[in-house]
């Protein structure tokens, strides 16, 4: 894959996206409209009255993906410019999957008071900002303040992206297991980013606080652990259990986002009856399907992986919440329309899947139940799903800025745009 | 007009660009390399050696075009959001003419340093930065402080793209009415960011400094004048003229980067014989063309307006110069490339005009003379002129990065390029 990732990126022209023209620029009378002295009538019209900047410009389907590079994949901080190709990568996704047009931001700024400086100042520039491989526990002040500062959505994908597909995903585990979220003993392995996100959203579902457990590179976040950050103190429990091992017994829900390996069998059978492992660890999970899947038959997993069963994919999320809350021109991404994200992706998953899905995945056959408790990303429904889900909570919540059609009217304007 | 323009940018998609994939994004293998897993390769590769970002990003052929809002075109400081239009527009231009994507970018900030700041962080994202549209003389700062703390090519084009093209087409007057740039005596009106770029510039096709008069809204700048900034103060005459009408007798050059309705025909009928007036002011001249025509037969006359001969137009220029500049990876744009850009644009001019061009403005016909001393936009030419030229210049400056590959080739690779 190495030799075809690097062709594929390097051929000309090099990279994955380009900017190209929408309008006709055939003469100098197109010419004469796209720029000098044409272009100054709209530039009037927006200094009048600045909301017309989503009239006559891109900004309101112009998505900002931006980085520092401190914390690209899981290669760690190999700094900004060679984040690029991820930040490409996701622009790529971002059109594909929603028609949402994307510049792709590398800041060299680790330090986040510099770096939140920097991407306010952008505001006049984008429609909404993807935060994207930032380090934790910096992410979480950088998020946090940008949400505060600016008016425009600001969505920390690595965070919430991947905390709505997990709860899609868990709720429809529960759905087929038929567990009550308010008496799952939850056990979340990595305390970055994504790991505290999880935590804080699986509450809005019924999950007790009390009863979710997260472990980091020292092990179980316990009361007598003098070396934690302000995050993770927040999630600090009262108990004797210091492992994994320990934490993991009679768990009904194992949600890792750290590295390869850090789960074996004896852990996956010391867990409740109709255990649930989402082991989101990139490439390679926490702990392997075939191995985990192998020691018990009432097991339901998802990995992070295409080639498993129930992949937790952000690619699920993040196009459709972005289409929706520009399109309503959400002022924040509210838990309402993440939660709204996460119900969505649940409902269509327990639908049955058209053929065209099966096309598109060399014939599989899919049909809700343990192997497939999350739809697929080249199921087109996806976007007819949520993005109407996600403007319709934007409504709800009081952080939509334009009238929402209805739903039959959206969907039809999304339709147009994808055929475009 | 305004009503053509406003629906121009109105329908959708709104606004002018638009961001699209570049590779195969058909199925979850395409998707596979385009991000997770495969995107790590390229990732890894340029952690390893960061100049590989040239080779498996856009970062090569992307430009960065960068407003605080301060200057927007002849309408003053209308702010970053209303700027928008322009700066879509130019994008739009540089991927026309030159096939470079530009990224617009708005930036909230009217503070120089901040700007200076926030710009700086953004280097590992772009190839090269075309400031536009910044307010004198804060604009003279920037470009100077990023210039310096950039190792990518930075270029004002309000300053050095109008005063590229305003050489080319005084090499070329000065051709045809004989005047040796040594003898003649130069009034520019309008001394913020393009007239001190062309004061600087004329003195380097041979233009004296002591010939050459600037002239503020207050008047001319003198040695009496006490009211002047760090820039204007090196350009102070020792004279009696205080008025434009003053300094314009005798004058072989006028060149207006000011308002309309600056120059009136007594000012024309007192300049020297055989005189020249670029009466650059958008989209109004500093005197129609018309008018001062009909004063005077020996008057060579150009204009910032397409319905007229001798068009001064950027897009002349900075699509060719980042062309040229990003192809041998050019870490500053030197003077040498400035001039080389001039002096092509001046030769290609005085060459025959292929039929394309004529087809391409309604069969009008180009010849060399007082009525055609520029090319013309939509002539294909100027791009395998311009490019190479300055490529070749900035290798002779010792700016460049890659080796050149020959004219030839060079121009090879332009025109797949623009097939594509």
């Amino acid at each position: 894959m190495r030799e075809k990732s690097l062709e594929y990126h390097s051929q000309h022209p090099k990279g994955k996206i380009e900017v190209v023209p929408t309008k006709p620029t055939r003469d100098s009378y197109d010419l004469s409209l796209a720029y000098s002295p044409g272009v100054a009538y709209p530039c009037l019209e927006i200094k009048e009255n600045p909301d017309l900047v989503y009239e006559y410009t891109n900004k309101g389907n112009l998505v900002g993906i931006i980085t520092n590079g401190t914390a690209i994949l899981g290669l760690g901080d190999i700094g900004p410019a060679a984040g690029k190709p991820v930040m490409e990568g996701k622009a790529v996704l971002f059109k594909k999957f929603a028609g949402i047009d994307v510049f792709d931001i590398e800041v060299d700024a680790k330090n986040p008071e510099e770096f939140v400086n920097a991407v306010k100042m952008l505001e006049p520039t984008f429609g909404g900002i993807n935060l994207e491989d930032i380090k934790a526990p910096e992410s979480f002040y950088i998020e946090e303040q940008l949400i505060q500062r600016m008016n425009i959505p600001v969505f920390h994908d690595d965070q919430h992206g991947t905390a709505i597909i997990t709860v899609a995903g868990l709720l429809n585990a529960f759905e087929l297991n038929g567990k009550r979220p308010s008496e799952i003993k939850l056990v979340i392995c990595g305390a970055g980013a994504a790991g505290i996100a999880i935590a804080e959203l699986v509450q809005h579902i019924g999950v007790r606080k009390e009863n979710i457990f997260l472990v980091d590179t020292k092990g179980v976040i316990h009361h007598e652990r003098t070396d934690l950050n302000e995050t993770k103190q927040k999630y600090v429990q009262n108990t004797k259990a210091r492992t994994l091992a320990d934490i993991m017994q009679n768990a009904d829900v194992f949600v890792g986002v750290s590295v390869a390996d850090m789960v074996d069998e004896s852990m996956v059978r010391s867990m409740a009856k109709s255990p649930v492992i989402f082991a989101l660890a990139n490439p390679d999970p926490e702990i392997p399907y075939s191995v985990a899947k192998g020691v018990r038959s009432d097991l339901i997993m998802g990995t992070g992986r295409s080639d498993n069963p129930n992949q937790v994919n952000n690619v699920l999320g993040f196009p459709f919440i972005f289409r929706g809350a520009l399109d309503i021109r959400a002022r924040h991404i509210t838990l309402e329309m993440k939660l709204a994200a996460a119900r969505a992706l649940a409902e269509l998953a327990r639908l049955d899947v058209p053929e065209s899905v099966s096309a598109a995945y060399g014939g599989e056959k899919f049909k809700f139940g343990p192997d497939y408790l999350i739809p697929k990303p080249f199921d087109q429904r996806v976007l007819y799903h949520v993005a109407p889900a996600v403007a319709e909570a934007a409504v709800q919540s009081g952080t939509a800025r334009r009238p929402y059609p209805g739903r039959e009217k959206y969907i039809a304007f999304l339709e147009g745009l994808m055929r475009a």
